[in-house]
């Protein structure tokens, strides 16, 4: 077995797989936010190279395995959470198809070359950067969930600058950030191809977006049909169920 | 009654209003985005001044009518849509809050002062200019259609001239042109605040978005829950039918 440090657990990712992930409370949880990016990214299915940035504790890269022989390299720039990762990865038997990398992802070009991926997936850091005094006293928490060492558009430059001409870029985020995200996106030459809006319930406002764009793609958008997670009876929708518990 | 020309007809518009509108199947009908359109845009209730972009037929002010007692103005660059809208409003006598200006959105500054209106709403042409060898042999439905006498940015521009500052612009569009009417929008200082789309079916891609910025808003987009035209039957979804038989 691995070792775990402090707080950390062994979480199941994918009970019904078998698939477990190394988590923290005060350092690093992964979010649904993930688990549908992994789910939503195209993949090459029986070969090729793919890279996460900002992996956290490596679930997509851990989900993704399951759909794709590719190799998947995640970067991540807090120490810890790259450990949790390398862990999880060894955990599951991974080692061969799965890689982390420790580092920035402004500053990934000598280490990774430029256009070497088919497919880049991010999961960034939502908010703005918060003043320091309003820092989350975790700093952990703090990194992975705002602007701190990395802007919107710091992010959009990296997944342009690995991927290569015809790959794919998924992302995450939340809908106040619809403008930013698609701007940016073609402002890099990333042309988005398919969006899709996820709503806690029906009659609710969406809470989180999806975007993939083709590097040097011709416009050509598709909305696809929403995402609906939960049931008014707060139970997992059927197609929510599916995906959380990789039955798809 | 109204004088009718050539294969002009007396439609219903609103059966269960007795409300009434001169179509044409060879020059101009009216289309389910007009109606959703007229739906979905903000209007204020006792009072105030509306302007109706490329307003065809006149449908959209005809059916705003029943829902604010403001003035709402129509622009139509088509002179016999124009003749058809004025008929319309005298048809269902709504001559004192209606009325429809014949002339290019592009030159109404003089008409219509800056600033003037507290809500604009356009359902603008979707389609990019054909080459004149490919023009619809119709020339009234090649020019409601496609973007003849004004691109997408001359009605954007036209909407920033004519809504007062804090005031509502509201537009309905096709998805391939989401990121377009985005950044435009931003960039004529009319922040996008409410989105909302249109899918034909459960399961199926959208085909049409509808669009409201505010005038010097701050950035706080909303995504609207999504709107469903037809049940898997193929017979109108409540909600569509409660739109189009004006039930709300």
């Amino acid at each position: 077995m691995v070792p775990l440090l402090d707080d950390e657990r062994i979480d199941y990712l994918l009970a019904e797989d078998n698939m477990h992930i190394i988590q923290s409370p005060t350092v690093f949880s992964f979010s649904l936010d993930a688990v549908l990016l992994a789910h939503f990214a195209y993949v090459p299915i029986r070969k090729g190279n793919i890279l996460d940035l900002c992996t956290g504790n490596g679930v997509i890269p851990l989900l993704m395995s399951r759909r794709t022989n590719a190799m998947i390299t995640g970067v991540e720039i807090q120490e810890r959470l790259a450990g949790m990762a390398e862990r999880s990865i060894t955990l599951n038997g991974l080692g061969n198809q799965l890689s982390i990398i420790r580092g920035d992802l402004k500053e990934m070009k000598d280490t990774l070359g430029h256009s070497a991926f088919d497919v880049v997936t991010c999961n960034p850091p939502y908010f703005p950067t918060p003043k320091t005094t309003e820092h989350n006293k975790n700093e952990y928490l703090t990194i992975a969930r705002h602007e701190v060492y990395c802007s919107l558009e710091d992010v959009v430059k990296a997944c342009k600058l690995h991927v290569r001409p015809g790959g794919k870029v998924s992302m995450v985020h939340r809908p106040g950030r619809l403008i930013d995200i698609l701007t940016l996106f073609r402002k890099h030459n990333l042309e988005p191809k398919r969006l899709q809006f996820v709503y806690p319930k029906r009659n609710k406002d969406a809470n989180m977006i999806l975007i993939e764009g083709t590097r040097d793609g011709k416009a050509d958008l598709k909305i696809l049909p929403p995402l609906y997670i939960y049931e008014d009876d707060d139970t997992y929708t059927k197609e929510a169920e599916d995906i959380i518990y990789g039955r798809e």
